[in-house]
């Protein structure tokens, strides 16, 4: 708490209306004396706030609970179309929306090809995607609060310009800003890590006791910090730069412009690289026929399968992929302690054997005791987690409960 | 905040008391309508306060401030000697004690050798130093509000139970309970390394906007890292082992069981063996001289003060450790993107030329546009932060303004 924080009656107001709502959507059924009990208010304090909320078609009666000697209780629920969150995931290859409800359901979702990286032109694409799958969806615009975007790169906090974006080659761009010109409705960009981390452990566990680490394991490889009061995001906004903490001091060259860091081996981009520079130097390996000869389709899913088949030069390759990510953990751990690191992303879909590798790596590189409590989980949410997170940020910051 | 975290009268009346009093702390001298505006309180609402605060004899009316229209408007001071906090460092080689009151000045302080590692022989030594520095300082014992003890190892949050510390050789120590039955009244048991960054922030910046970390340079190397609402933690107390990072793949064995860890290299005890060794090995270095001939008094100091007369053994060690060091800090501001790091110990003593080396290679390893508004400053509160911190650990989270 800041030091000069004034809590006032409208935030305790506030705070107690999103508990509430917190604790019906979660229950997803629930009477109005448990409410009470789990959020520690009065039995009269609930109901003046549930009123305004069934007011409002927010919640609803959804029926009657068992009796406990009285009469039977009324059972209260969401309203699941009563608000809708659009998520964007703008990614190099493919932009992903989907349309989330207030019960936080996914009912529409959709991904077509990045048609450019030119600023307008792929700001067309994401307002008319969402346009689209807002009309796609049926259901009214006053009713959709937001669209949160996650994008690639360095993302300006509260402005949502974008900073720089490797990937995209843009500088200074103000995504957000252009967006509201656009869009008749709250627009939050943010960074594509925080999204993805936000989509992962939206259902199991909203809100970290410690800390929560995501790791994004792609085309690059980067992080984002989640703690008890939401994302962590540094003094400038860049923490979680995971893959770029330098591992061998002479190692590979890497895009940021050092050498030897985690990205340099272990992203997607740089397994495929390793595989092509090999084989171009003639050795021997299943890779070479995957592609068909064609040396420039290698892809990291090649490499990954020729691994898992026993071809050495494969392994070796995400044997060293998997120890430096092994010692980019085992650094996270010494230094935050997490409760939770979940790992996210196109090389997480390999398998297994590539986590059990990066968790070998991660036990000889940890600090005895350091850490001892740490869960190492992969991602569940698929393809559309980013966009999904996207949709969560605005559920989670914009206070559409105050609403009329 | 938690997702049910209720706010009631009561916390709003405990935060705004807490903001009222910290305003007073800070502005030395202060009037009621000023407060009002800090605190974002009406008038009267501070003046309830005050005058509670007052009657409990924990501020006064210390004079009359400039007029600005109508009458002379009475300043408010916090008094002195009210409350006191009592902060023990607890370290391998001495014990030290201070004792701070109410305006956070420390009015005793003492220093004795560690006369024992046994656990029992030092509870005794803390409970005496404890007594005697309350009995020097000549102030009545029920204004004690607590003591906090700085522990170096690895603490159980909440029970100050110490559960590793290697330098004292204890397992499983219940440090704070015992302290507890010998002592009337609270006590805190806090790892050392976040007393020391607590002791070093005190004046300049409690309440972090993002994160600050305070890095102990000393005979071992940790961290701690502070959030805007405190100390950081982690899930099992372990969250800032920076020294156990590991940098070089088959570097040197470490205490912890790994090799290559940025203590093995970079701490005191390491800085010390390397140049015995080099020594015991016919290397040519003043150290030599510095130690008589006897390599087992060498110590860093030694090194450090041959270093900056151009000894070459004595460079290419402590170049080595900065660099270390310059890596641990580059890791640190590619995740946490801190506002400030705050160098402390004994290595910082050396002076200039080793804080510039630490900062060239940090500059090296750091990635582009990450940490761009990082500063790295070093610590200010000299031998007695640790136990300081410890009395300001007290003074944090001991509620002493409700009591009567």
């Amino acid at each position: 708490m800041d030091k000069f924080t004034k809590l006032d009656l409208n935030s305790i107001t506030s705070n107690n209306r999103m508990n509430i709502f917190n604790c019906i959507l979660e229950a997803k059924e629930i009477n109005r004396a448990v409410i009470a009990k789990k959020v520690g208010l009065s039995i009269p304090a609930v109901m003046s706030i549930t009123d305004d909320l069934i007011q409002k078609g927010i919640i609803y009666v959804i029926g009657k609970g068992k009796s406990s000697g009285g009469k039977r209780p009324e059972l209260l629920a969401v309203v699941p179309d009563r608000f809708f969150f659009v998520g964007v995931d703008v990614g190099r290859t493919s932009v992903r929306v989907v349309v989330m409800n207030n019960c936080r359901d996914v009912v529409y979702k959709v991904s077509k090809p990045t048609e450019s990286v030119e600023p307008d032109e792929l700001i067309n694409q994401i307002t008319e995607m969402t346009m689209e799958s807002i009309n796609e969806s049926k259901f009214p615009l006053d009713r959709v609060v937001g669209i949160g975007v996650a994008m690639p790169g360095l993302i300006e906090r509260g402005t949502g310009r974008v900073i720089f974006s490797p990937n995209f080659g843009w500088n200074n761009i103000a995504l957000q800003d252009e967006l509201k010109k656009h869009l008749p409705f709250n627009v939050l960009v943010e960074n594509a890590n925080r999204a993805l981390v936000i989509g992962e452990i939206k259902n199991t566990q909203p809100n970290p006791t410690s800390c929560i680490v995501g790791v994004n394991l792609g085309y690059g490889i980067g992080s984002a910090i989640v703690l008890p009061n939401g994302l962590y995001y540094g003094v400038s906004g860049t923490s979680g730069e995971i893959g770029h903490i330098i591992v061998e001091n002479h190692g590979s060259y890497c895009s940021c412009g050092n050498y030897g860091c985690i990205e340099s081996i272990a992203s997607g981009e740089a397994i495929a690289r390793e595989a092509r520079i090999a084989i171009a130097n003639k050795i021997q390996s299943s890779v070479f026929e995957k592609c068909e000869g064609d040396l420039k389709k290698i892809d990291a899913k090649m490499v990954f399968d020729a691994a898992k088949e026993g071809d050495h030069l494969a392994q070796s390759i995400v044997e060293k992929a998997a120890d430096y990510i092994g010692k980019g953990l085992a650094i996270t751990i010494n230094m935050l302690d997490p409760e939770q690191i979940i790992l996210c992303g196109g090389l997480t879909l390999s398998g297994d054997f590539f986590i059990d590798m990066i968790k070998k790596a991660v036990s000889k590189y940890q600090m005895r005791y350091a850490g001892g409590n740490v869960k190492i989980v992969v991602g569940k949410s698929g393809l559309y987690a980013t966009a999904i997170g996207g949709a969560w940020i605005v559920a989670n910051n914009i206070d559409f409960l105050s609403s009329n």
